[in-house]
């Protein structure tokens, strides 16, 4: 086929793991091709993690007002216009979708819109109508096709009444009230905006906490808050179905063997996410999926297929952005011939981070599954409330909570709930990620007066004793 | 003098030199007690870096208005009452203070109301009124007095025409205008803080730039964003004299060789600070100091008087509470037998942090020195604009600057300039006190989407190249 176009590399998908490869390869001197049927960047940039930030940073704002009003400045937020935070959390996806393809550019990396599924071991056929379709070939091909809101049964999305993250991140006008289902990190960061914004929130989640993937104790403080803030939370509570009523949905919920009943205008659905691996023409190279639809890869996301590899969303290593781009990196350095300094991603030093306020940040061991798999550990746990600058700027709200190997000192997890947590857990992080100890971030000065003085004051309970408490 | 008290540690001071020393001492099984004429906490919490974080965090706040305006809001400024403001910067101050007080109280230290005077090695006279005078006798003295405002020839602070930074901390109106003399950290924070609030601000500095002591690339991001919000600044000027005025003060300024003229309601005189080592018997011992005021230290901060060591303010070190309580440490763990683990304090470990926003932060080598010193190093700054997190929230203003040996790879010196800077730069310090390299910073996994990722991509362009530029 004279129109075919060779490459090093063809990349399925341009999300946070498809454009960082793309970037990579180049960085490397490969030849690459992105296939993408939608906006660069992918759920992440454009329906995902940056306009929810967008939201929270107004929704933080607009509920600052209320301080502002014990100040004497007087607020009349009848004029609020909740569809211009919509248009400014699509701007910001924008600018960033429109720098990605710039990097794209820069980089010389072809974008193909099309959607693409693979046809052979390096071979990909698009499907953007053209006949003959075209192929394009690679000596290596990247599956990085993502995720998608997962469908729970009973709670079809339709977009108008049940709502999938993305289907909230398009609304322009905010609902009288919101039941959330799933109280994982879209569901908390949700619940935290909507509340903002005056909206009547109820946040139903299955497990016994909320972020359930996330400390109990952290978790908590989180619970705490929402509730003094008005959320009401229902937690070891299933929804079970959902009738229309006048003014959108009655949704049936069993929690501790009764029913109860939540009426609310809208419902988010946010049960988790479902790889993109149909339609791709996995069954073509013989790669399979496991029964929730992910590829297995094994060292260098390898898929089955030589030459294949997959990454992010449709692995099952955590669905998170930055997994991706890691992953991402691990592949094209190994294609490359670079040393890449890991084979698969180390899922102790994985970051989580849930972005409402107060934020939620963590790694490593979780205190409950160290209990649980009787693994022995030292903990410490300093407040908030114990560094000045918390009490400066009213973010007293908060811990920072290591948890260490007893017999070597080194830092097995961390978890930081409060003001700013998601910047402050990577001091943590690299104190672990580097085999450091807690006497390394115990022992170093920090600047005063600031929130990082905790992390600083939990270490030392590692070690020795904190001044502060 | 049958009247007398021992002690293992009497400690003259309070402050976060002082207090810490005694909660230190009590740790380690030392008696101690602190002579304290004022408030525990010092001026760095009672008239300093707390309350000047709560004046921040309201005006912050209350520039932030404008943002809400935008989204349909009415807001009517006209009742703000600017003394609630300080009030809440007063309970702030007041609630820490209090938590120091528990502190000493839970370490069992006692706090001895009264202005202490060395007698002799290991004799501190006590002047509070009582008759005869007490003594404290102990086996070691920390000399923790701290430091005032500098007084500069022709700017006696009256603290109602020419105010120090305690001044301007005590007023309960704000000014129509503000002349700040000197665009240190102090004279930065303040004329955020009152432009924020509408004081119509000039900045008047001696040096080249504003931030004199940091990166000239740093401090001219946040001169380019005072500039853009209406403060005005004059570098290379010096302030000569001033006179009064109907409405307050003219200032008569030299800039280049000419004369100029600053009208304004209010004069904040920034110029540095001075010792508090008069009074305090040190002549009596045979302590001598500088012609600054400073006493000169030894090892652990010993003074020339055997067992009279002294710390924070009243030494010549970075003027920063963090110094001074890593300062404390050292004493106390010297005098407890207790391995310390440095004798001095590695001056490129102390983290400076300008509190504004912008913020700016940073430690190590700048790279002005190092060009005029001839040290070779590599440079990387990486913009927060290509951080995803700093579009999503508006924070785009700001770069991460990382300075490395071109040799060994490790860190030198790093600024950052943005928001949450004075907490990202804790990741930079960490791997510069643990001797890390910029791999170790650039390879780890940063949560997405934060500004930790603008550390990441810095440390990246040291070894190889970011992905987000």
């Amino acid at each position: 086929m004279s129109n075919d176009i060779k490459y090093d590399l063809a990349i399925l998908g341009a999300g946070p793991g498809g454009y960082v490869a793309g970037i990579r390869a180049a960085q490397l001197g490969l030849s690459a091709c992105i296939i993408e049927k939608d906006t660069p960047g992918g759920v992440c940039l454009n329906w995902g993690c940056i306009p929810s930030k967008t939201l929270i940073h107004h929704a933080t704002e607009y509920a600052g007002l209320k301080d502002l009003e014990t100040l004497g400045v007087r607020i009349d937020r009848t004029g609020f216009r909740y569809s211009d935070v919509h248009a400014r959390s699509r701007a910001a996806a924008k600018t960033l979708a429109g720098g990605v393809v710039s990097l794209l550019r820069k980089n010389k990396i072809e974008v193909i819109k099309a959607t693409g599924s693979l046809a052979g071991p390096g071979e990909i056929l698009l499907q953007n109508g053209q006949s003959p379709a075209k192929k394009v070939m690679a000596k290596n091909i990247i599956v990085a096709t993502g995720s998608r809101p997962m469908a729970v049964k009973g709670f079809a999305f339709d977009e108008q009444t049940v709502l999938s993250s993305s289907g909230i991140l398009a609304l322009t006008e905010l609902p009288g009230s919101l039941v959330i289902l799933g109280a994982g990190a879209i569901g908390c960061e949700f619940a935290y905006v909507m509340n903002a914004f005056g909206v009547k929130v109820t946040l139903v989640e299955m497990g016994a906490h909320i972020l359930p993937a996330e400390d109990e104790e952290a978790a908590n403080i989180l619970a705490a808050s929402m509730r003094n803030h008005g959320i009401e939370i229902l937690v070891n509570a299933r929804a079970k179905s959902w009738r229309k009523s006048e003014d959108g949905a009655i949704v049936a919920i069993e929690t501790g063997g009764k029913a109860a009943e939540i009426r609310a205008n809208r419902i988010l659905a946010a049960f988790g996410r479902t790889p993109n691996t149909e339609g791709i023409g996995l069954e073509t190279v013989g790669i399979k999926t496991d029964a929730r639809g992910y590829i297995a890869t094994g060292d260098y996301c390898q898929t089955s297929c030589k030459g294949i590899f997959a990454i992010g969303d449709v692995i099952d290593t955590p669905a998170l952005a930055h997994v991706a781009s890691k992953e991402a990196e691990i592949v094209v350095d190994y294609i490359a011939g670079h040393a890449a300094a890991h084979a698969r991603i180390d899922l102790s030093l994985v970051p989580s981070a849930v972005y409402c306020e107060p934020q939620v940040a963590g790694f490593g061991l979780r205190e409950e599954a160290a209990t649980r798999d009787k693994i022995k550990f030292r903990k410490s746990v300093f407040p908030y409330r114990g560094a000045g600058k918390s009490i400066a700027i009213g973010k007293s709200e908060g811990m920072v909570k290591i948890l260490s190997d007893p017999d070597s000192g080194e830092l097995l997890g961390a978890q930081i709930v409060g003001y700013a947590a998601t910047e402050l857990i990577h001091e943590l992080l690299l104190a672990r990620s580097s085999e450091l100890l807690a006497e390394d971030v115990g022992g170093m000065i920090h600047a005063h007066p600031t929130l990082s003085e905790a992390v600083m004051e939990a270490a030392r309970g590692i070690f020795g004793k904190p001044i502060h408490i």
